[in-house]
């Protein structure tokens, strides 16, 4: 399926999900990668191909939820794990120990950031419908946008204020890294979910707001973003934009 | 404050928490560490040397939440970070890339269900109290219990199952890993805060009950559970009783 050597990315082919951080990092690298379950049925894609996946029990499975990531003889999952795993392989972080275990943990604490930026419409249960769960999703919301939001970005902005090296640019080393483009991704993502409240933070977040333009100008980036390989934000992923919760 | 070459925690003194999979690892090992904010003001803990310690730029700060491990010159948080920081250095995980791999995303699998375990009982926010939520957490912790318990510990099962090296008693490996001593955490954490609920699940979970047998006679997990420094679940943990929640 994937010629040898390029990576194999396997999550829902219709959202940005989690999968969009694998996405974003192999795109900035220019990295050879198939994201299998997009391709149609008879190439071998679609969703059945994933959920076969997750039961797999050679190499690393079974597996919990996607993102997959299939290397050679490497399949494994978890979003922060596979930016590990890649991040050295892709050139998106720095060579030394310490630089790897402070991504690894930033990244550890964007992945808590996701989950609860999803429980922010979904608090009950992702198995039920939002129009099933509004009431609580509007308390959830306003507390996630008035404390949790702030929370971290105010956190994710000193980590950038006090990596001097880079100057404010980065959050590890002093060029871009997967922690560069998981902050970019959920900025991006709160300012399709929640536009009004977070144009009410950026004064407080310089170094946050810089980051994301300048990852938006890395060219390989920008590239992606204006292809059809960027699936748009909509009302199915992680974040989502519904008017009442952004009052 | 520590030995040369000793461990140190740093997690809220009064609760279990996600330091507890940390120290059981540590205790499991029978590895030197201090739980630095367990220790009088006197002799340098309490629970302003941890938040102090959040926002410490040396090493990889600043941190975002507990717990914290410090040893040398390396400071991470991150319960995953740790656990796979620790693992080959306390000899809780086999020495082969393809296991360490395993481990780790099994491990952020876990820390991923012991959020929604939180926010079975928290789920508008953790800044408010339980009894400011309570109609919700009746809400979620159905649903929790019905759908999200049954999912992972159901997948976790066969992880066992498939594990065929280990006759379905560890994770990774056919040695006790930080992975089993997690798995062991969160039975006993459901088995706390929701008994009812988890003995109707039991029949379809023998290898996961028979791990956690297996763990707490590990001798030195016995003698640490016997001692005063585990801490008891409380209800101001991840792992709450509230028998509303456990009908």
């Amino acid at each position: 399926m994937a010629t040898p050597g390029s990576y194999e990315l396997f999550y829902w082919p219709s959202i940005q999900g989690r999968g969009e951080f694998v996405r974003l990092a192999l795109e900035a690298a220019g990295a050879p990668y198939v994201d299998v379950a997009r391709l149609p049925a008879e190439k071998g894609g679609g969703a059945k191909v994933l959920t076969a996946l997750l039961a797999e029990t050679s190499g690393g499975g079974p597996f919990f939820a996607p993102p997959i990531l299939r290397h050679g003889a490497v399949t494994l999952s978890q979003t922060g794990a596979i930016l590990q795993y890649l991040g050295p392989r892709l050139g998106l972080v720095p060579d030394d120990e310490a630089s790897r275990l402070k991504a690894n943990h930033l990244q550890l604490t964007i992945s808590d950031f996701v989950l609860e930026a999803h429980d922010a419409h979904h608090p009950i249960a992702s198995s039920l419908y939002y129009d099933d769960q509004k009431p609580e999703a509007s308390r959830r919301a306003d507390l996630f946008v008035k404390n949790r939001i702030p929370k971290y970005f105010g956190y994710f902005e000193r980590v950038l204020e006090s990596n001097t090296a880079a100057d404010g640019h980065h959050a590890v080393g002093v060029a871009l890294s997967y922690v560069d483009l998981s902050l970019f991704q959920i900025m991006s993502g709160v300012g399709y979910a929640f536009p009004r409240a977070l144009a009410r933070m950026t004064s407080k977040l310089p170094r946050l707001v810089a980051l994301q333009e300048s990852v938006a100008a890395v060219p390989a980036v920008a590239a992606y973003l204006a292809s059809p390989r960027r699936i748009p934000f909509s009302e199915h992923g992680i974040f989502r934009h519904y008017p009442e919760l952004d009052p």
